[in-house]
């Protein structure tokens, strides 16, 4: 029997829960924004039913809300990514460790040092994704007026992608000899001075970090844009995608995989995971129920001005219990208001309804039974939607639980999720090939080191 | 009875050593720059220990040593000190856990986020050590041409702190509600927009971090200049000095401690501890066979590169086993020619010797039997040279096992080290008060939480 077709998962972390309604969800931990305990357990437990990775985001200021919406949200403030992977690297073995760092906002000899340091600490577990940070509001923190331009922000990350891998092949993988007898420490023929003078970025080297683990560690891409797009099919090594039904999966997932092939790498050098929010329940009912309660928790004067930005108009003089109204054409985003304008139609939400969805979560979303669940995923990667998921959690712990527990056996009982971890870093988990040192031929050792 | 005044112990932490011999000492760890398992040992074995802090240097570039020298050092890289500190904060529980980051090459959201993170994973556990990064080839990892001037370096650094410490205090203690009732996550009234607009930095804030546990991580300093001691007059809660005797630690002490004084702070609220390199024998005789051993693993080439530093002198074309010969004035510094030709003639040391010391490290040392070492630490108290050391160990983990094993206890004996940790934090360890929010009046929330 050839060997079926595996799904990686990703857990996308937000400590309380991404959905904003969640710190009131019964049984929820509402402090858990700084409480390192909550996120040690449920990296462990995440561990234990073999998740690929546990990923977090990054965001350089305070979400730019309203403050009406803001000051009833837990998503205002959390831990900063690095310090959370690392202390989480020491209190795992197995799980990768995919932080986000921005190349708008940060240096290429600081994100060098951080994520190779990383993969040395947690044994080559480390992930970058790779953002150019969209909120405007970073820029103001970082001695900016304005937000650098969007195109201008793809260059600069082009550019920052190749001095950081640049930077990480600073030694050869068998550079360090520690040879007592010789009195040498390392060769120096195996040491290469970068010597960077681009477009945006001038940077010397080399860098103070042994190569990493991993050679380098997995390159992450979340950008949705051509450019976005463009640069992933370039350098990504896992896309996270969003993606609200299986055909624009579909679509995106042949569009990157054709892009990719085209500069010359393999459909399996990427892996396409688009983002899923889970909802367990034991009948379809139950987890609908579960769902409507969670979104019941999101104020409504939250919830309506996410769903003033979808429809492009205002809708706090709408009447909240009835249904949704007609609403005139605007310049605003026409697939959004869309998009707002279906849900409340297929699923027959009022506008109260409609405008907690929106303030909670409305992307793609699986709610249901573990056998439904595994249906629906089993049919994005068998249908080439995804080469996996990036589990959203709707609240935590129960929802985290509630997935290790009823969906991960299921999953493992169709043969499309592992037993055991394969290898032992990430890039061996995910299936994905050792980097090559650009300067320095592979040798007898370094293979062995990539074993 | 009185009690007595107490040291103050941080452990100056380089993987294998800051001895550049030391990776070649019997029962060492070459490959500890980059082995987890070790630092995690190191760390646990000093909070067994009771000491105060773990304290991680930091460096922009590849030590600017001559490659002839560099290649037979294990100095030449290590892990980042955030990534190595937030794992050791998942993996201890009381030992103060100090990170060096630069002012001149890094952005003070970042630095803010960072350390407020930490603190919030090691429950108050964070120190900052603030440097301006004196190696110019820093400079050249990060865009510039050359390094910036010392003057100009250090009036950034007072904006830069002005600024962290401000995002530190973006909330309130008490401004996370958590009320599922009132559905209120956080007071608004409780969030300080910073807006600052300075000659250097321009950040709006607010930081996207509650509080810090300690309010404030607790303030380091290093510098020696006199920009750097007036910095650390005014901002500094611990000073890591240098200084090679008593009476020039003394002089430092009553100068900074008057700076303080002046600017209206309490001698109380600055620690000094100075780096002391310890060597533990059981007789004093077998502690400086010891050191010289240690010594003689310093190459020959790489101690002369230091030794002509020191004389300003080209010392390659003397006779290794010979005295040191008369050196002509030159324009190099006075005071270290001085220190070396002095340190020879005191020790009797040859020119090779002298060199293998340079090269190893020739500052303020302790070296003896845990009785003399106990003597000479508890005179630095007394004397007020010093409020405690910083403790350099000279080769691991056999220095560093000595240190805990023998000295640690005498030290206890006198009732000048504790034997259990005061309070929860390193700023209650160290007896620092915990600063108020410059924003927001304490109140009883906040008092509680100061404890
Ligand atoms: C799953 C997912 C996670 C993301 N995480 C972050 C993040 O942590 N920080 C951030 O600034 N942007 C994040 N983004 C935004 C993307 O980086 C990107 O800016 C966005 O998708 C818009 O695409 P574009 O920049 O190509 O226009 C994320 C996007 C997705 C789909
Ligand atoms: C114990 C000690 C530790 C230091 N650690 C660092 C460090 O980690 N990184 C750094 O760039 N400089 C470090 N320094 C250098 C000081 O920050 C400072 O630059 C130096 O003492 C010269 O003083 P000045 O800058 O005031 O002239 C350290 C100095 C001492 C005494």
């Amino acid at each position: 029997m050839a060997e079926k077709k595996q799904l990686r998962l990703g857990a996308f972390m937000r400590p309380v829960s991404l959905h904003t309604g969640a710190w009131r969800y019964p049984g929820a931990y509402p402090d858990a924004n700084f409480n390192f305990a909550h996120l040690k357990r449920f990296a462990q437990t995440l561990e234990a039913a073999k998740f690929d990775a546990f990923f977090m985001a990054d965001h350089l200021a305070v979400l730019n809300m309203p403050i009406e919406a803001l000051r009833r949200s837990h998503t205002v403030t959390s831990f900063e990514p690095f310090t959370l992977l690392s202390a989480l690297a020491a209190v795992t073995d197995h799980i990768g460790l995919v932080a986000t760092a921005s190349t708008t906002f940060d240096a290429p000899y600081h994100i060098a040092r951080r994520f190779a340091s990383l993969d040395h600490i947690s044994g080559g577990r480390a992930g970058w994704n790779i953002v150019t940070t969209s909120n405007p509001d970073a820029a103001l923190n970082f001695g900016l007026d304005e937000h650098v331009e969007h195109d201008e922000r793809y260059h600069r990350a082009r550019e920052f992608y190749d001095v950081v891998t640049g930077l990480w092949d600073s030694f050869a993988d068998d550079a360090f000899l520690r040879d007592a007898e010789s009195g040498l420490y390392f060769d120096p023929a195996k040491l290469h001075v970068l010597d960077h003078k681009g477009e945006h970025l001038s940077v010397r080297g080399p860098l103070n970090i042994a190569r990493p683990v991993q050679g380098w560690p997995v390159i992450v891409q979340a950008g949705a844009s051509e450019a976005g797009r463009q640069l992933a099919a370039e350098t990504a090594e896992v896309i996270f995608a969003a993606h609200g039904d299986l055909a624009s999966g579909q679509r995106f997932f042949a569009d990157v995989k054709a892009r990719a092939q085209k500069l010359g790498r393999s459909r399996d050098d990427i892996k396409i995971l688009p983002g899923a929010f889970v909802i367990v329940g034991d009948s379809v009912e139950e987890a609908r129920a579960r769902r409507a309660k969670l979104d019941s928790l999101v104020y409504y004067e939250s919830g309506i001005a996410s769903l003033s930005i979808a429809l492009g108009h205002d809708a706090s003089a709408f009447d909240p219990d009835a249904a949704l109204p007609e609403i005139p054409e605007t310049n605003a985003s026409k697939s959004s208001r869309e998009r707002a304008i279906e849900l409340a139609r297929d699923e027959n939400l009022t506008v109260r309804q409609l405008a907690q969805r929106l303030g909670g979560y409305s992307g793609l979303a699986f709610v249901g039974t573990p056998k439904t669940i595994a249906d629906e995923m089993e049919e994005w990667l068998v249908a080439e939607g995804s080469d996996g998921f990036n589990i959203m959690f709707p609240y935590l712990p129960a929802g985290l639980d509630d997935f290790v527990e009823k969906v991960v056996p299921e999953l493992q009982r169709r043969g499309i999720f592992r037993l055991k971890y394969e290898g032992s870093t990430l890039r061996e988990n995910l299936g994905l090939k050792r980097p090559p040192n650009r300067f320095f031929e592979d040798t007898e050792a370094s293979i062995r080191k990539a074993g």
